[in-house]
């Protein structure tokens, strides 16, 4: 995701209610600081934030973390959110690379969230992308029991990868869909992203992929 | 596949040499009928042919078997393959429908390929389809080490469908295009039907699809 720099951005990070500065002081016990055990979803590259807020407000009895490594993105996220007149409480941001997604989480996620994932097209990038075999060993380590990704995208050829990729690891598919919008995949909640492609007609992949813990 | 009926249909199947009515007695070792013990790769669905007639001819230390359920397509396809000058030694036709499939082969096939198969649309036929699992347990029967499946159809419903079926089967995809004729995918081999779709702009999807034995 591209935008412009955001001037006042650390002040904004600084200040914020969502962004968890500290978050590997939650390592294994995210329940603690929301204050119930409720599943924990985690979108990873949660861009402007529309997506994990809109879930948060939908499903209150879920716990939801967004992720986003670029600091103006993130204070545009939560200039919008903390806009909004009240902040719910099931909803946490951090600011880290998903590389070191291991060093916020560990077996206590029930969901990670893919949306509009940067593809890095280069063969020799291939283990940048989050369903490479480098991600989906490290998500092994924050799965609470059974893994679940949930993926959306635009880009056939990360698509394409994904598709063996999670395969190849065990994962298998529970729904798969070339174009999301006129599938039976119900309570689709939209990125900003994929509002701006879908008025342009370019169809959106989905994918949701399970495995089993015990595999 | 739609075809007119053949009026002397019983006349060009009696009298071809490719077609190998008493299949049952082949049944595990078809290798004896090649007279070689190279890998047999079957094509369910054959249609008018060209496809397995092609690869016989590409590869002729490979055993080909295809396999058609309508008496008049196939004789089409014996017409069309028996009018050529010299028959392939490592081809054989078979008549019969593929919920058999187990009537002819028992542990001895390596490849099973599945091109513009009947999607059957309606969900209350969709173990009728070529990869639910229905005919999944079919085919394990019928490999002899590892099971490979490799796919082609334009038909979206029925991709997306395969894609959960074959991995929640086991299977794990080592190749996946939603764009078969812009993809990396080498030596694809045409059939009558992709020629149509593909000059009419209509996008191939294509897996290919393995499965351990011991899984």
């Amino acid at each position: 995701m591209r935008l412009r720099n955001v001037k006042n951005k650390e002040e904004i990070l600084k200040g914020s209610k969502l962004l968890i500065i500290n978050y590997q002081d939650y390592l294994g016990r995210w329940k603690d600081l929301f204050g119930n055990d409720n599943p924990l979803y985690i979108e990873i590259g949660m861009g402007k934030g529309e997506f994990i807020l809109e879930n948060a407000l939908k499903y209150p009895n879920i716990n939801f973390v967004g992720i986003e490594k670029f600091d103006s993105i993130l204070a545009r996220a939560i200039q919008k959110i903390e806009g909004k007149e009240e902040l719910p409480n099931n909803l946490k941001l951090i600011r880290m690379d998903a590389k070191d997604i291991d060093l916020a989480f560990r077996k206590e996620v029930d969901r990670i969230y893919l949306n509009f994932s940067d593809p890095w097209p280069k063969k020799r990038h291939s283990e940048r992308r989050l369903t490479s075999k480098t991600f989906l060993t490290r998500y092994d380590k924050i799965f609470k029991n059974d893994c679940e990704v949930v993926m959306k995208t635009d880009n056939v050829s990360l698509f394409e990868y994904s598709l063996e990729s999670l395969s190849s690891y065990g994962y298998s598919f529970h729904k798969v869909s070339l174009d999301l919008h006129n599938s039976d995949v119900e309570d689709n909640i939209m990125t900003e992203y994929e509002e701006k492609f879908t008025k342009k007609g370019i169809k959106i992949n989905y994918l949701l992929a399970k495995k089993d813990v015990n595999k």
